[in-house]
């Protein structure tokens, strides 16, 4: 068996019973990023032998104590080149960061390394986590996009080159390159994942996700990374993920509604009919919900915030490399210098009044399934807008790639639940895992 | 004895052990109320006879079950009018609001009223709690501020009307007043106390507090409203406030500092003095921070967060009862309406930053020891300067009429302590109170 195609549960469990060691599984993982990285291109720095390096102390951490072995010991995971790290350049897809080596890791990474996990690499992202795209494409047909801004931790992930994957999404970063490239991207509650040393775009929004290849996987990465720091910090007193918990086998989930919104007449009919056909077999009773008023007002909010808070903190960018910044995003950021404080300030109260609306709407379910993305999406990273209501309140979210769109493409199932509501969010999706998936997506073309 | 001039402790006790009733002391207090209100005119709303059968019910309360009567049973407490509550008028100090009246309680309201505290009625405030001053005179002399702009709460409690009144303040509005009239004053960590329902100003800003005439009273009043409420909601994760652990009486405090900042140089020679002579008799090792560039910086930067929000939040006030708004307040709307949102967001940031400073200079100390105003302020209400560092950075303070300026009027001592050490702070101050308090200051003219 190729150790890359591994969960990291199971990889977990094999080297737990020493059938199996993290130098084993990163060097498998190593020679899948060498066949597939010409193709795929995520890569924004590797360093194979300090991968190995750190494969190899996990083996010894093991090896010398048994009984203490860290969570995610041995686990190789990729990292968005948003996320600051002391050992490798954090260059946030931008030509202005060429090179950039911050001094210390950001918290997310550091409780990573405190769980042994292997820290593989840097992936692609779109030039400052927006919109002009990098190298990647999607592993699934180099043609196609593989949408973003997480491109390339989702497309490494879909492509087998590392079980696991960190993300980042302020609208539709982490949900839509989960579903173009077919993998499971799950998006926790606001505030659940500190973000103090990741590229700082628009704080009300900005939300750390990560990437893997089933419902489980994402519960235990998230659960390591997720955990309030203190008072006045930058996590908002969540209850901690628990693993255990979240991953005990329930019932089929009851409770469910589904919503076709925001854009869903511009969908291709390809792709409305498998989405309904999959909740059609569902064969549960699923109430239609419409939001398509709130989801026009989330966008017209979430715009404000997202410029306003753009501009503010690319301010110095703005002013010292303008010559740098595509024109797509200087335009961005000029528009959000020109708007006033109070528009800003009438947007923040918009923006809780909705998030209090909508939590009023999902508190009746478990879940809302919806479309993660629009798949012939205009954009060259497809359309973020089957994810600003969900990013602009902050409720948790989760993609599955249990739907085939059009070509045979993957199409991911959206999931959401209430803030707060992760754990029945995640059962809901494990639910649905077992019982809905489709076969795993074929992510490698020739190598067996 | 005048009942009324009982601390709120003292008439808790008297009232558990049968030596006075609810009744009894309300009114005496209102007889204390009709005796100064033509002067001090601290009065927006009263209707005599609802506290009466507040009062009542509170003795009735006792009679019927002793053990489980509720914390501050019995107490009358003045309320700053611009606290909503659902039956009486709320007219926040404007033309605007005349007879505004609001369906709902605030829930510091609720919190006293559960408390079985009797809601005296409501006590006048400056304008839509900003510069321009309502009716209220200063206690000790009526041709004086009683500072602003919690006028009325500080001249109540200053002149025996009620032992309790609650405030709030943004900038110097709780301490400058308490100063002036000779109370104690003290306003927790920011976020400590919910503001839903209270008139809404600058939200980055605006803080509860309290009023009594002395610190056990304000520790007992604070834990009472103080509580978080629930995620997302308007108060921060800080750990209640313990009143019984609040007041155990400690040894003298160690490690205080003092800092004459940031006007200094523009205080009268004989409040310097005064201040200067309080600190040198405290004969403690007490250190001399310098605090001025950090307070310019903070003035700036209070100021820009301010004017945004309040031209927000007062934006359909300015739409449609211009005419209405004092000049003073007009100009500080149109001022805040001209900010853009990058600017806001800077201040904001710049906020963040100083309050971290403010943390890490705090944490070496138990308290801080500052002048809490400016007497001879040039202002119809007095500056606020002297808070306006505090408020920004929302560390728990608390004005201490230890020191008599001027004329013989009142000067505050202010003590400051780093966010979330509320404990210590209230500790400190009762250690003052105990060693180096004045007489109580001769709040009323004649009556005996």
């Amino acid at each position: 068996m190729n150790l890359y195609k591994m969960s990291a549960r199971d990889a977990i469990t094999r080297m737990r019973d020493s059938s199996c060691s993290s130098e084993e599984l990163v060097t498998s993982c190593l020679k899948q990023i060498k066949f597939r990285e010409n193709v795929v291109g995520v890569r924004a720095f590797l360093d194979e032998e300090a991968s190995l390096n750190q494969s190899r102390q996990a083996d010894r951490r093991m090896k010398d104590n048994n009984s203490s072995t860290p969570f995610l010991n041995w686990v190789p995971v990729g990292i968005k080149d948003i996320f600051d790290t002391r050992d490798m350049p954090t260059e946030n897809g931008s030509v202005t960061c060429l090179d950039r080596r911050p001094e210390q890791d950001t918290l997310a990474i550091e409780r990573l390394r405190n769980a042994g996990a292997v820290i593989m690499g840097k992936t692609v992202t779109a030039e400052l986590a927006v919109y002009t795209p990098g190298k990647t494409t999607n592993p699934h047909d180099p043609a196609r996009t593989p949408g973003g801004s997480s491109s390339g931790s989702a497309a490494a992930v879909a492509s087998g080159m590392v079980p696991m994957a960190t993300g980042m999404q302020k609208n539709g970063s982490l949900i839509g390159p989960a579903s173009f490239c077919g993998v499971v991207g799950y998006k926790p509650t606001f505030g659940m994942i500190p973000w103090s040393g990741i590229l700082r775009q628009a704080p009300s929004l900005d939300q750390v996700g990560v990437f893997t290849r089933n419902v489980g996987d994402s519960a235990l990465l998230a659960s390591v990374l997720t955990g309030r720091q203190e008072c006045y910090s930058d996590t908002l007193p969540w209850p901690n993920l628990n693993f255990a918990l979240l991953m005990r086998k329930d019932q089929s989930p009851s409770r469910l509604a589904f919503a076709k919104t925001p854009v869903w007449s511009e969908s291709t009919s390809a792709a409305k009919d498998v989405f309904l056909a999959y909740v059609h077999d569902l064969k549960a009773n699923i109430v239609e919900l419409d939001l398509t008023e709130i989801c026009n007002q989330a966008v017209a909010c979430h715009h404000t915030i997202m410029l306003c808070e753009m501009a503010h903190n690319y301010e110095s960018l703005y002013d010292e490399h303008r010559s740098q910044i595509s024109p797509i995003l200087l335009r961005m950021i000029d528009e959000g210098r020109e708007i006033s404080s109070i528009e800003y300030l009438d947007a923040k109260n918009l923006s809780a009044e909705i998030a209090g609306s909508v939590d009023h709407v999902l508190k009746d379910f478990s879940a809302v399934l919806t479309p993660s993305d629009a798949p012939e999406g205009l954009e060259a990273m497809g359309s973020p807008i089957f994810s600003t209501l969900w990013s602009l309140c902050g409720v948790p979210t989760i993609s599955l790639p249990v739907l085939k769109g059009a070509h045979g493409m993957p199409l991911g199932l959206q999931l959401v639940s209430a803030r707060g509501k992760d754990s029945t969010l995640l059962q809901v999706a494990q639910w649905l895992e077992d019982n809905t998936a489709l076969p795993l997506a074929d992510n490698e073309r020739s190598r067996s």
